[in-house]
């Protein structure tokens, strides 16, 4: 079996074939009665109409008597006119008005005598101070259009106008079956080769912020009858079906064939990237919508395929696309057959808004967790340069860009735990990280797109860190460097040390693998000083060229036995429990420049980092020094 | 007791004052442990971190063979390396990497030879072609920091790196309390008097879209003690409780006794209006906010002074606070002793933006169903004038507003008819219908305020319809004449018919009760020529100064017996079973200015015109003609 053969549609006829087909076949929304009570949010099927008015009673709008407006007239300054008690009855505000009158006068414009008659100067207009009957909603008038969200006011407005219960849209019940021989359910101790099944709680999750339901199947193994069974029961209980694929790509993929036998299948293949091996079939009136099993792929295809029929369905108001204008920070190459689905991070620096590619790598999900914006290239066009202006399908809202603080350089767990206490303390400010090494982070700063860099520079002439290197690249000043913390560098090597690692010059050691930072890193540039220090030939290291981005992913490597050594910080081999050779103590500062030093997220910053809460936190992840954080370092 | 005092605090002080007050009692939202497959929309109680590293294991990312790197060194085109059985495993996408090998070589890039080896002419690079450990996430890696909204792809993240179960804020819970002796639960059938019981439902919506949970309690009479124990009941079982006072201010007022003897009042009585009576107390930590029972003064009580205390509670991203400038329509007076809250009905033609206020009556739930803005005075400002621009805190998208047909002119129910039909073919497209006589809609058409106007104007001298008050209001033409339908005007009288009328004339009758139309509406205008050519006194004629804005309200006054007759159409009779005595018929026609013509709106409203199913629908409302609708009227 396998790909017999895919197609490759545009994405936007594929869209409006199929919901045609899907039309054509009957799909349209349930409905279904429900109490107004319970509205809030729902689409009105049709249009609600009163039952009774409201008010539904002629109310007195203010305090005092109602009367027969023709008893008053006359009434004037110097003409008053007296009313009988039997010409007029006490009200309060909201009595209903008493039968044969037609006026209210207004308590402070009555003067009471003994006898219980009631003295007027003014002749009363019919109907004056009484809330008339319907003055709100009169009873069969339209209340709501069909196909409208219901508010909580209007659900105020339908009690008030004596409608209990309403027709709603129901929700569409998406039905979602994993697939998969290595698929297991969502374990904290996965044997090596399980695939953790959390696609379907993605997608789960997707579709009921477009306002449907899921109900997501147990996983099916790759074999053809089961899976035909599973979607065969999933499309008589559902509205619409997602089959995700198993997500080797080397086996063999039974979801065109199934769906196929049990229906129809209108395309299979395309025009998107990711996203290519999408199907596009059903049975009868319900989509059954193939996905393909590497997350990313299988969020753009649910996203971009299943979305417009949920919304189609749905009929309320949709989701507003926001999109805007950003600065690629980074080329962007794209495939001519393919319109291509890039996330990008994005940053607001003073007026200008940058937008850097996350990994395409389509197993990356903590890259669409981080994406603020989706940059759609069209079919037929080779992608973008850096610098050009692009338009953004924006994610993060655009006022939460506006307070996030863009960090660009080299990477600290330290600065996720100052993210975290900074947005504890203030849930309007953000901050964004991107690890790209000290020397990346000193460009994005001079390309004006970053607030803060981390670095960590050291100069090997004079042994001192930072300072030389700010001076070069910013010779015309505009940034200040301020202190951070000492961090404690050393080997890292798996716990107990079985290698017997003592120096840098181990390192060499036949069979010995090592794992190293990537080019640029402060890490990478004090690995390559500490080979020529010891003359050692970096050829002579093996891993030498294998790169990790982070101190982290290096200590995991160790941990999980993939490496025997790598430099690092000391509390990334804590992280892992691993064992730690020192070899120096550097300082991590942070650069920021002038022009982002009075934001309110710099600001902020600089209080977080002076805090003592900052200092223990620091001091508990441990092989770090800390003293007077937060000052300006002197740069002269 | 009533009323002893009431301050007169500014709402931001009181808002703050409160919030500290709170704070110190210990104000903090609680938490919960969920399923991170629960988790959507959630928000994170403290920082997240990665348990395992995904992915968990190094895996092949191609089909081919898994080797040792160093076994292939040397391998070239012209010296290829042969790797013998036992130096190579066959690997598929996803499969782990065996024990002992750190590369991959693709399928395509091997030799397979007879005797099981293969050759290959490349050399690999340690961990070429493998997914390392962590590539996504690694172990002890922060994936969210505290207070953060999960999102679909955040929920990947966590189960693909081993977290099962996360601490999340808890939805805060809030009581809500209604009170009063007039108060009764909904219901369709209410008797004179009875006010139904709405508050507690648009509360209780209204702090479910803002993350909380509502438990809405028994309607509580207006007994202290009653009040007292429930409110003690709601304070022991919620996190937050509003009191909602009985709607009758001419009545005792026990909320702030009962608050202050179960814990404590800040304050009595807000710089706001509407909702000037709002009483801010707590129970320890506890809030406790008095509420006035006017709907739309309570509604903006609980929306000023108890969303920010949800929010605050509630940690996550807040409901974004859009403003836009718009010019008002008609001035608005606004007391300088109080900071004012006007809702706006807002419309787009072409690119102006205008703010028409609503009723500020604050029992008219309806205007807060149809506002799509709210204006702010701050205390201390008189108003503004007509055509001022002023900033308008957005209730409705903005690109709502961009896609809705302004309608302002006469008034007729097949406007909301149409209305329906456009919105349920086009989700897209919404109508906005202002009922403000046909003469208003010429005004507001030459003012640029409107796509469209109702008009029936009689020209008392030709007795022809619309086209003298075009070229007269028009003298430079630039706005179309549709014909829409020919409607039966009128008299309105009880069914049955009971006190006999015949003729205009006899609304003169001793004793009969009549409801009359506002002034420059086209009714008005028939029914002051009518009396003209009767040679009949509008004097003469009881009730004559009481206006009503709309047929269906003067038709309902007569169907609630408050009035025995009144001008309007057919199809507004027959929505009551009203007797209809038909005096003439009029042409109903829409005004479409020039530059609005080409509009999607207009478009879509002139193919509906035009529809059979309009057609069906107007006949079935009774009373109309309907002759080529959608047709334009030659003005010459």
């Amino acid at each position: 079996m396998g790909f017999e053969y895919l197609t490759n549609v545009p994405l936007a006829q594929a869209r409006e074939d199929y919901r045609k087909l899907l039309k054509d076949n009957g799909f349209a929304p349930r409905t279904e009665r429900i109490p107004v009570t319970a509205a809030c949010g729902r689409v009105t099927a049709s249009a609600v109409y009163a039952a009774i008015s409201a008010p539904h009673y002629a109310a007195s709008a203010m305090d005092g008597i109602a009367v027969l407006a023709k008893d008053s007239f006359g009434a004037t300054e110097t003409t008053p006119v007296t009313l009988r008690p039997d010409q007029y009855l006490v009200v309060d505000t909201g009595d209903p008005i008493p039968d044969g009158c037609d006026a209210v006068i207004m308590v402070e414009d009555i003067v009471r005598t003994e006898d219980g008659s009631v003295t007027i100067h003014e002749a009363a207009a019919p109907w004056q101070h009484i809330r008339q009957i319907g003055e709100d909603i009169c009873a069969g008038e339209m209340i709501l259009p069909g196909h409208m969200n219901v508010s909580p006011s209007a659900i105020g407005a339908m009690i008030a106008a004596g409608v209990m219960e309403i027709e709603v849209i129901a929700h569409p019940v998406i039905g979602i079956i994993p697939t998969g021989d290595e698929i297991v359910p969502p374990t904290p101790n996965p044997a090596p080769g399980d695939i953790l099944e959390f696609n379907g709680s993605i997608f789960s999750a997707m579709v009921k912020t477009w306002g449907a339901d899921a109900v997501v199947y147990p996983i099916v193994p790759d074999k053809f009858d089961a899976i035909k069974a599973m979607v065969a029961k999933a499309a008589d209980e559902c509205d619409m079906v997602i089959l995700n694929a198993g997500s080797s790509a080397g086996r063999e993929d039974f979801s065109a064939s199934v769906i196929r036998e049990l229906g129809e299948v209108l395309y299979h293949g395309i025009a998107i990237k990711p996203g290519k091996p999408a199907i596009l079939g059903c049975r009868g009136a319900k989509p059954i919508l193939g996905v393909p099993g590497y997350p990313v792929s299988g969020i753009v295809v649910v996203e971009e395929l299943l979305k417009p029929l949920v919304e189609e369905w749905c009929k309320g108001e949709r989701e507003e696309v926001r999109t805007i204008r950003a600065t690629l920070t980074r080329p962007v190459v794209s495939s001519l057959k393919y319109e291509e689905f890039v996330r990008v991070r994005m940053g607001y620096v003073g007026d200008k808004l940058t937008a850097s590619p996350l990994s395409r790598g389509s197993g990356v999900v903590s890259s669409f967790m981080k994406a603020d914006g989706m940059l759609v290239i069209p079919q037929g066009l080779e992608g973008h340069e850096a610098g050009e202006e692009v338009e953004i399908r924006l994610i993060s809202r655009e006022d939460k860009l506006k307070n996030t603080l863009v960090v660009i350089g080299s990477h600290d767990p330290l600065l996720d735990e100052l993210a975290d206490m900074m947005h504890q303390e203030d849930g309007g400010i953000y901050m964004s990280s991107a690890h790209v090494g000290s020397m990346g982070g000193i460009m994005a700063l001079r390309r004006d797109e970053a607030h803060v860099g981390g670095c960590h520079l050291l100069d090997t002439e004079t042994g001192g860190y930072n300072i030389s290197f700010i001076k070069k690249y910013f010779p015309n000043g505009g940034v200040k460097l301020i202190r951070c913390v000492g961090r404690q560098q050393g080997i890292m090597v798996a716990g107990g040390n079985p290698l017997g690692i003592r120096s840098f010059a181990d390192l060499t050691r036949e069979g010995l693998r090592y794992v190293n930072r990537q080019k640029g890193s402060g890490t990478r540039i004090l690995t390559d000083y500490l080979c020529q220090q010891n003359n050692i030939d970096p050829a002579s290291i093996y891993g030498y060229d294998r790169e990790e981005l982070t101190h982290t992913s290096v200590a995991t490597q160790i941990a999980a036995g993939s490496a025997d050594a790598g430099m690092g910080i000391y509390s990334a081999a804590k992280l892992y429990d691993l064992d730690f050779i020192p070899i120096c103590i550097e300082e991590y500062d942070l650069l920021i420049p002038d022009h982002a030093w009075d934001t309110p997220m710099v600001q902020h910053m600089l209080r977080a980092l002076k805090s003592e809460a900052f200092k223990e936190k620091i001091l508990a992840l441990g092989g770090y020094t800390v003293e007077n954080p937060g000052e300006i370092i002197p740069l002269d």
